[in-house]
């Protein structure tokens, strides 16, 4: 929910709907995200921010033909392209944001904090979750302490949380919570093409403690989602992972940019800060063809509708399907 | 399930336990499959039979470069390349077969039957399951009038059940489920990465009326799966697409063989019967490298054991994730 559509208006009015609502941490500014934490806590307690951790700079070599193939995309915008430019995200400045005023949840996307870092959150009353896209990386990510972990599926919209961003077919929400609870027993929160309350329901099955929506909220009234994304969105249509807008692996919409760069490298975040000014004319203009389309593969089941609406439909058919599936199939005696 | 590891006995013993075991019918002659039927019958009435829908002859401008690429595989394995003929399957033989000696299930793989075939069936006493990987085509089966449809996920071992065998990215169980049910009111039955008593739940919660496992009985004592994919098996390892063994995208393990032809065309079943002795030889020499190592993202949770035991622990602990869950988030008052 980077980059826009996450707001502490949509934090709280999940939160306020029985949910724990979260702020996307990610590409902010450590200023910028001291100040959504601290409106988010205005309005409610109950809310939690994720942070993406920083990889290694991108290979020059591998970035660079794909640049001179940008090239076109600025033109037809009428911008320069943005810097290919390395960033830890103000990653360091963050944790400080986040352990000088605390929230009840610290997740993680991009693999893993140092150990020192679960502390100080720990120390701080924080709980810390970990995104994990496999059985290896949930073993690896148990190594340091956390209180969960958010086991992403493949059918999850936006960046794929791998700690790294390989060709591996990512695996699909329903094994990978199969395999993540056989290889050890944290608590597990699963995302990834969860829309409905019956959605909900079979992670919940699955073991997970909790589920975790993004699309679902894209179309919500309080999030910031621009008017040209809401225009992509409800065209509809089939996702796909693509690099072209990021240079890390991410699910959207396929749309004309997606579709006319297949090969873009692995190169993040240069490739997202060279496409940004691309991207911001894009949406400016209401050309829902050149833009990041974000969405999961339920994508087609988010509707229009107050969070709390959507937060109280789901929650209500959730305890429903599970009463209709353990009334059907009763614990034999 | 079909070229080994469905028997008589598989079906049999699955059935014994309480599930509906299946015959699976491709690659079979219709002779071969009225033999099965009839020594399935003789030990359980409770079963189904899987059948391929035939296709369109491949194109032969995209299917002689493959065959030239094959021709280094025909030599590692000291055999002659197989012709790469088109094929019905037999598939009006094997209807016939099963009208005259119904099985109490038939479903449905890679596009729809006729609409007469259906009633014929239906006539037989013969309920009929359609094999759909998307909304549209769910949609699509609903017109023909089965009794259920079959969502099989992109988790799934071997094909992909889809109507045509495009590029567009295969959706995840869990998403598919939903979005399915909101374009009808057939009964479901879930297949694809479900390995487990609580992936079972999962699929149950979410509106399914049953789980179909594949791989989750490759191990099975029962099954006739060959040593050599049994070995390959329990190497482990990542799943992809592919069509370098068939011609139709089917999931397996990374071997050599797959790794090796990652460009492979869309020509079913042509390339399935001009890589045949090659993967047979491979076969009778041990070398899981060599051959079409078919298996589900959730393939690491198979294990050996009788398929009664297998069917026991996932209907056992199916009913006690259930019961978990729905004591945990009962229907609100």
């Amino acid at each position: 929910m980077g980059g826009g559509p996450s707001t502490p208006q949509l934090a709280a009015a999940v939160a306020g709907a029985g949910g724990v609502g979260f702020l996307a941490g990610g590409y902010l500014s450590a200023e910028a995200l001291a100040a959504d934490v601290a409106a988010t806590r205005e309005l409610t307690p109950r809310f939690g921010v994720n942070l993406f951790v920083p990889g290694a700079p991108a290979d020059d070599g591998a970035l660079a033909p794909y640049l001179t193939e940008l090239e076109s995309e600025a033109r037809r915008y009428g911008v320069e392209l943005g810097e290919a430019r390395y960033s830890d995200d103000e990653f360091e400045g963050k944790l400080a944001v986040l352990v000088e005023a605390p929230a009840p949840v610290v997740s993680f996307t991009f693999g893993l904090p140092a150990v020192e870092a679960v502390s100080r959150l720990h120390e701080a009353g924080s709980e810390v979750w970990i995104t994990v896209t496999s059985a290896a990386e949930a073993q690896l990510a148990a190594t340091i302490g956390p209180d969960a972990l958010v086991v992403q599926g493949a059918e999850a919209g936006a960046h794929q949380g791998s700690f790294e961003d390989r060709e591996v077919e990512p695996v699909g929400t329903l094994p990978l919570l199969q395999l993540v609870r056989a290889a050890g027993d944290l608590p597990l929160v699963a995302s990834g093409g969860i829309a409905t309350g019956p959605g909900v329901a079979a992670a919940l099955a699955a073991g997970a403690a909790a589920a975790q929506l993004g699309t679902a909220f894209l179309l919500a009234d309080e999030a910031g989602t621009a008017e040209t994304y809401r225009t992509g969105l409800t065209g509809g249509g089939e996702t796909r992972l693509t690099r072209a807008f990021t240079g890390r692996r991410a699910r959207g919409l396929v749309n004309r940019f997606l579709a006319e760069h297949p090969d873009a490298p692995s190169a993040y975040p240069e490739i997202h800060y060279a496409t940004a000014p691309i991207r911001a004319a894009a949406r400016a203009a209401g050309d829902p063809e050149g833009i990041n389309l974000w969405a999961g593969q339920a994508h087609e089941l988010a509707a229009p509708a107050p969070a709390a609406e959507i937060v109280a439909r789901l929650d209500t058919e959730a305890r429903e399907a599970l009463a209709h599936a353990s009334a059907r199939w009763p614990v034999s005696r």
